[in-house]
C-alpha cells in the first residue's frame, strides 16, 4: 500500500481566517454552539479524516471589539463531539502550566474511555502574562521554567495512566474479589513541580495513554516533542524551511532513543478552493479585504514586544528588533512572522494581510487539483507525514476540501476510502499501544536503571 | 396544580449497595462504560426526573480489591450524555479544594451551553488526606480553611460567570465590530485564596449560572448552603430529624436574606422495590448477604478515626468517641453513622450491613405504593422539597422504580408527566435565573455597598 497521508481538522468558529465572521454565510455565534461543531466533525468522517484538533489557552485571547471571541472549553466540547461520530480521533490543546496533573490525567483518561480510544492531548506550556493572571501569578513563568514543569507534567501523567495494570479488574463475584490490588501502582511522586501520591481514579484508558501531541517549535518545543511527541503540529511557510524541520525533528527523535516514524509532523495549511485559480484569489481577497488593519497593528506589535505605535502600516518591519532569545511568550511564532516579513519584503500591512489568514500557516489558494498537488508534494518530499487542514472559512471551506480534495487524494491512492471499523486513534497514525511501565519489558528496564 | 416532586437520580456504577456488583445481573465493568450510563440516563429521562447526579473526590476512594473502584470523571461523562438525552439535568460534583476557579468555571460554562442550560454544579471541599496528597499537600486542609476557599472560590465562579453581559455580542458583519467591549467585566480579583484578573474565555451561560447545588451538612456545610445553595442533597434516617434539617435550613436562608423557596432539599432515599414486601426484604437480604464485613469494619475505623483493630464485629460502637468538632473529614457523615448506631443499638455487624445499603443514605424496601407512601409524606410533611434516588442496584433498581413507582406518583399529581420543552434545569426546580451583577438592579446594590 500506499504510505498513507493523516489528515487532522483543525476547528476554529466560523474559520482561521480573523474576517471569516463577516462574510454573509457565517454566523457570529458559531463559537458556542455545539450543532456548528457536531456539523464540522460529520463532514471531517465524511472525508475520513484521521482526527479533529482544537486549539485553546485559559484566558480570553482577543478582544471581542474585533472577532468571534470566547469558546467553549476543548475537553467538553470534544466529549460532546464524541458522541456525534464514531471513527474521528479528538485531540484536546490543554495546559501543563495552568492544571493539576492528577485532575488532567483523568480527564483525558475519561475522554478515551467515553470515545472508544480516540482522545488526544496536545500538550502545551501556554504563553503570556494575561493567563498567567488568571491562576494567581503576576507573571508568566520563564520559557525554560514552563518546558522543565511540561516535562515534569507528563511524567506524572504517564505514571497517573500506568497506575492500573490493563488486566487489574478481575470481577471474580464468587470470591467478591473486584481488582488484583498488586496491580495497582500509584506514583508517589515527589518532584519540583509536583507532589502526586495516590493512583489514578479512573482505569488505563483504551489507548493506554492519549495520542500525545506537540505544537510549539522552538527549541524547547522541539527537544520536548523529540522526547515524548508521536504527532507534531507546525506552521511552516516554505518547502524548504518544512523539509528542514522535518529532518532536524526525525533526527532528534532518533537521537532520543526512539523510532523516527513514532513521531508524525503535520504541517498546518489554510486551503482557499475555487473552481479557478482566479475564484481562489477572489475569495481570498474578498477575506482580506474584511480585515481591520488597525487591530492587527496592535496584535502584531505585542507580538513583537515592542511599544504600541512602533509600527508603520506602510513601512517594513523595524531592522532592531530583538532575537529569539530575548522572548518569554510564544518564540517560534516570533522568528516565523519576522522570517516571513523580511523574506517576502512584506510592509506591515502586507504582513497582517498574511497572518490574518492563518496566524503564520501556510495559505493556498488554487484548485482542487493545485491543492492535492501542493499536499502530495509536501508529502512526498520529506516535508510532512500529513497535514493540518485549517480551513479560511468554516464550514464551507471543510466541506469544500472534502467534497473536491479529498477524492483527488483517494483516487491517488494516499488517503483512505473508509475507516477501519473500532481503531483507536494510535492506531489510525500507525502507532503502538505503549505497553504498562510497570509490565514486562518496560518494566524490567524501569529496575535495571 | 399540586405542588411538585423534584426526583434526582444517583447514578453509581452497579448501584448504592456496595455488594450490587456481585449479583448476577450486574457487569463488573460498569463504571467505566459510557453505555451503561446512556442506558440509565435515558431510564431517568422515561421517568420525568429532574436531574441525574454525580458524586466525585478527586482520588481513588475505595480499595479495588473489593468493589468497582474508579469512574469516569463527571463532567466528562455527563458531557456524553447531554448528547444521549433531551431534558434532564446534569449535575456533577466538583471540589472547590483541588480545582482552579478559572478552568472550572469554563467547564460548567461551557457544559451549560452544550446542554442548552441543563448544567448543575454540586459545590464540595473534598475531605481526606488522601486527596489533598494528590494535589501536593500533606494534609488535608482544616474543615473552616476548605469551607473559607469555598466560598471565595464561588464568588470567583459567579464573578467570571457574569464577565460577559448576556447581550455582550452585537456580532455587527458591516462595521466589523463583533462584541461590545463595555459590557466585558474582567474579574480582577485579589482575595485570600485566589487571584484572577481576566474575563471568562466562554461566554455567559445559557443559564447565568450553573444550578448551584450542597451537599454536607455539618454547621460549616448548612452556613454555605444557606448562603449560596439551590438544591441541597443530605441523608436524613429519620423522619423527624429531617423535618429539623428542613426547617433550620430554611430559616437559615431566609436568614441569609434569600427566598426559602430558592433552595430545594432532597434527603437521599435507597428504594428496594419489589411486588411484595417479603419480595422486597428478600432482595435487601439478599444484597447484605454479599458484604464482606471485614472491608467494612476497616472502612468504619478509618471514618471514626480510631486505630485499625478497635472495632469488633458483634460488639456496639465504643462509648467513648470523639465528638464532631474533632473530626477534620466529613463531619456531618461521622455524626449521622454514630447517632444511627446509638439509636438502633446496632452492633458494628449491623451498621456496616446498614451502611453498604445506602452508605449512611435511608434504605427503604417495601412495595411501590409504599415506597410512594414514604415519599408522599417526607414531601408533605415539611421534610423534602424532592427527593435523591439511590437504587441499591442500577440499572434495574432504576428501571423498577421508573416502572412502578413513577405513575403512582403521577396518579397522585407529585410528578409531571412529562417535560416542558426546552426548560432549563434551573427553570425546572422553578428558580429564577440569576441576573448578572453588572447589569440593572444587582449592580446598583453593588454599587450602595
Amino acid at each position: 500500500m500506499t504510505r498513507q497521508l493523516h489528515l487532522n481538522a483543525f476547528l476554529m468558529s466560523t474559520g482561521h481566517h480573523e474576517a471569516s465572521w463577516r462574510l454573509p454565510e457565517s454566523d457570529p455565534h458559531a463559537s458556542v454552539d455545539v450543532g456548528h461543531y457536531r456539523n464540522l466533525a460529520r463532514i471531517a468522517e465524511r472525508g475520513t479524516f484521521d482526527s479533529l484538533f482544537l486549539a485553546d489557552g485559559p484566558v480570553l485571547f482577543s478582544s471581542v471589539g474585533q472577532r468571534p471571541s470566547g469558546t467553549l472549553e476543548p475537553l467538553t466540547l470534544l466529549t460532546a463531539l464524541a458522541g456525534a461520530t464514531e471513527h474521528i480521533g479528538l485531540i484536546a490543546t490543554a495546559s501543563t502550566s495552568y492544571n493539576y496533573p492528577y485532575n488532567l490525567a483523568r480527564t483525558f483518561a475519561s475522554l478515551d474511555h467515553v470515545s472508544g480510544g480516540r482522545a488526544g492531548w496536545n500538550i502545551v506550556t501556554t504563553a503570556g502574562a494575561a493567563a498567567a493572571r488568571n491562576f494567581g501569578l503576576d507573571e508568566e513563568p520563564a520559557h525554560t521554567s514552563r518546558y522543565e514543569r511540561a516535562a515534569e507534567f507528563l511524567e506524572v501523567a504517564l505514571k497517573l495512566w500506568d497506575s492500573w495494570e490493563d488486566d487489574l479488574v478481575v470481577g471474580d463475584k464468587a470470591s467478591g474479589v473486584w481488582g488484583d490490588t498488586a496491580k495497582l501502582h500509584p506514583p508517589e511522586h515527589r518532584g519540583r513541580y509536583f507532589r502526586v501520591e495516590g493512583a489514578l481514579n479512573v482505569p488505563r484508558p483504551p489507548q493506554g495513554y492519549p495520542l500525545l501531541v506537540q505544537a510549539g517549535s522552538s527549541e524547547d518545543g522541539k527537544r520536548f516533542a523529540a522526547r515524548y511527541a508521536e504527532a507534531v503540529f507546525t506552521a511552516q511557510q516554505t518547502l524548504g524551511e518544512a523539509q528542514d524541520f522535518y529532518a532536524d525533528l526525525k533526527a532528534r527523535t532518533r537521537a532520543a532513543g526512539r523510532d523516527p516514524e513514532g513521531i508524525k509532523v503535520l504541517p498546518g495549511i489554510v486551503p482557499v478552493i475555487g473552481d479557478t485559480e482566479a475564484e481562489a484569489r477572489r475569495r481570498e481577497a474578498e477575506l482580506e479585504e474584511h480585515i481591520v488593519h488597525e487591530h492587527g497593528q496592535r496584535q502584531l506589535e505585542q507580538l513583537l514586544n515592542v511599544p504600541p505605535g512602533t509600527l508603520e502600516l506602510d513601512a517594513k518591519l523595524p531592522a532592531d528588533l530583538p532575537p529569539e532569545s530575548a522572548i518569554e511568550g510564544s518564540k517560534s511564532r516570533y522568528t516565523l512572522v519576522v522570517e516571513l516579513a523580511r523574506r517576502e519584503h512584506l510592509t506591515v500591512r502586507e504582513l497582517i494581510g498574511r497572518l490574518g489568514g492563518g496566524r503564520g500557516h501556510r495559505t493556498f489558494s488554487g484548485t482542487p487539483e493545485q491543492v492535492a498537488d501542493t499536499i502530495e508534494d509536501w508529502f512526498g518530499a520529506g516535508a510532512a507525514d500529513g497535514f493540518n487542514i485549517m480551513p479560511a472559512v468554516l464550514p464551507s471551506g471543510l466541506d469544500l476540501f472534502v467534497d473536491h480534495v479529498v477524492p483527488i487524494l483517494r483516487a491517488r491512492g494516499l488517503l483512505r476510502t473508509e475507516y477501519v471499523p473500532g481503531q483507536t486513534l494510535r492506531e489510525r497514525y500507525g502507532l503502538p499501544r505503549p505497553a504498562n511501565q510497570h509490565v514486562g519489558d518496560r518494566a524490567a528496564a524501569l529496575a535495571a536503571r
